[in-house]
């Protein structure tokens, strides 16, 4: 039997720590010592270098035998962002109104510390629980889950299933579910023309003029109209440059950057050659170049997620709804090991000023969590 | 009888004042003790604050009938640009294998005094002769050929026809004659949208969407098929900002810049209003700011032309083109007052390092200038 934790205390612990990305400024070390006192064995990796690193990472584990049940999530925060925007101390944890108002309240140390009171509670008698924790998560993501992953794989320490503590609550606390993700990927296209005088545009070749051509026939296509689980996949011009500062100039280069948030019927590589072929099409003169952030992934509403619904039905009285929407994640990494869901506090106010979470929402997802792992384990 | 100048001398002289527009530098005076000594009567002018002006003006004129034939050019220049580049000094005026070399040769000190040299052996018996030179041709054109035509309708010193010294020729003196231009419009298109999360478009309003989709509509029409005179007229986007550094955010605005060179089927107005309408077809938050440079003109080929075209015959021997190619001039405003046509120099050089002009050249141009004279007041 081990000792009860109080979740608003490890909450403000956390908090406490400015982690700001890479940064670990002491969080992680407050989370092993609260997961050693309930039993956890707990290994700590640093990784990387400057700038995008070093980052911190925790893997703790109790039990060895099956089933493997994990908690992913992050100690790391995105910055303050406009100080003065903020009523409080943005790292003092104050609780006002019942609200705990803080950097990373509610994205996602209150989560985290919810989890670690509801294991303290629910240790198994049989099979494993573990906790897989980041330092990069809002930053790049490179020195953190992905090469976790890898160690977890090369020690058998592969779960049967995650749940990831992001903040997917909307308007109140077990609204919705997150059971998959779009993917993303980001595209730059370069188009290299010749220079010349607008009044003799036949000794020239307007970058411009294909780099729109090319822009318009990406921006026509329908990718697709969604399916039961995804919103359709979408296509946004995020930038373009030219920076020709002569209006007789034909410029010599323009260039654009995109993105594309897809859904599974698509993989970024395949929407990647699309955009080469409609780019060469137009002209010998594009480049393209793209960052596949995390393809698309879905786990496929059955037990796993229904175990989550019914213990957020049995603790609020609210029917979850299951969704795919929003950003990224580092589910997006973990769905290579074992299916993985999301589910956590209300997000309205992460990464913004006086970033906050109610009291009782952590108490309550403290019980959610615990409720999760009962039925879980039983 | 009018004592003889050299066009040399008298163009070596103009190029030693560094008339940078929209300085002076004392080449207007040059020029006036040179037309007040050969019978002129001179007024000058002075126009215009920093930093466009000052600008000096100078008209002068010899009789005071009919018909009344004007010369009309610019003693400013453009900057010399790279120095490194000239190999003398760009206002010494240097001759240099029978080429005289210095900022100005050929655009136009070089042409003013063939013509002024022209003058003085061609002073008309009966009708009227005149100069109207401006300073900042290679500037705005604001403090210049404008006021100084309203100055010369407000005086009665409207001209009959007029002969505009600009280098037309290219590759060798005589070989075209521009009897026109195409009209310029630049104009401006800035979009503003509604900020937003890539993986939320529908809470976004991606303003370089609405920018792509207006461009590639503008781009897509074919303005005309050019005429008998004309070259189609031809729109080119020039510059495209945006400046977001994000790669997960909609951004808020996107503008755009582009040039239309047009010819006498369009006019600047209904230009804009094309444009205008085809923004805001695409959406309410484009708006549109123009800036015409000039309309497009044409002096129909007919005598005042033939007459050119024959005493470059007489002179030199070549066949002259009739052309409305290339950028903006004076001419633009002064098509308002009476039929003007452009001829002088072999203009390869011009805006260039060791801009140039053949010796022979020039005085072949005093000839072809002379003879044109003869003919028009014969
Ligand atoms: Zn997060
Ligand atoms: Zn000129």
């Amino acid at each position: 039997m081990s000792a009860a934790i109080d979740p608003l205390a490890l909450a403000r612990a956390l908090i406490h720590c400015p982690s700001i990305t890479p940064r670990d400024e002491g969080a992680q070390a407050v989370l092993a010592e609260a997961l050693e006192a309930i039993g956890f064995k707990v290994w700590r990796h640093v990784w990387g270098e400057a700038p995008d690193g070093p980052v911190h990472n925790l893997f703790a584990r109790i039990g060895s035998s099956g089933p493997h049940f994990a908690f992913a999530g992050h100690t790391d925060v995105v910055p303050v962002g406009n100080r003065d925007g903020w009523s409080v101390e943005p790292f003092a944890a104050e609780v006002r109104n019942g609200q705990l108002v803080g950097r990373g309240a509610a994205d996602m140390k209150g989560a985290i510390a919810a989890f670690v009171a509801a294991a303290a509670e629910n240790i198994p008698a049989q099979g494993s629980l573990s906790f897989i924790i980041t330092g990069d998560e809002e930053g790049p993501a490179t020195f953190g889950t992905k090469p976790l992953l890898d160690w977890m794989e090369a020690t058998s320490n592969v779960p049967d299933h995650c749940l990831v503590g992001e903040p997917t609550s909307r308007q109140r606390l077990g609204d919705m579910v997150k059971i998959g993700r779009r993917g993303s990927v980001n595209v730059w296209i370069r188009v290299q023309g010749a220079q010349g005088h607008v009044a003799y545009p036949h000794m020239a070749d307007n970058p411009v003029r294909h780099l729109v051509n090319i822009l318009h026939a990406l921006q026509a296509r329908e990718l697709d109209t969604g399916n039961a689980w995804f919103d359709p996949s979408n296509l946004e011009i995020t930038d373009m440059t030219v920076g020709n500062p002569a209006t007789n100039v034909i410029p010599a280069q323009a260039e654009a950057r995109l993105n594309i948030r897809f859904n599974d019927e698509h993989t970024g590589a395949e929407l990647v050659q699309w955009i080469e072929k409609v780019a060469a099409r137009e002209t010998a003169g594009a480049s393209v170049e793209a960052k596949i952030s995390g393809e698309a992934f879905l786990t496929e509403p059955g037990d796993f997620s229904a175990l989550l619904a019914d213990a957020i039905r049995a603790e609020t009285g609210a029917e979850t709804e299951f969704s795919t929407s929003g950003g990224t994640s580092d589910a997006r990494f973990i769905r290579r090991l074992c299916p993985v869901v999301e589910f956590g506090l209300p997000g309205q106010s992460m990464h913004k000023t006086d970033e906050h979470v109610a009291v009782d929402d952590l108490h309550t997802l403290t019980r959610i969590y615990g409720r999760i792992l009962r039925t879980y384990f039983a």
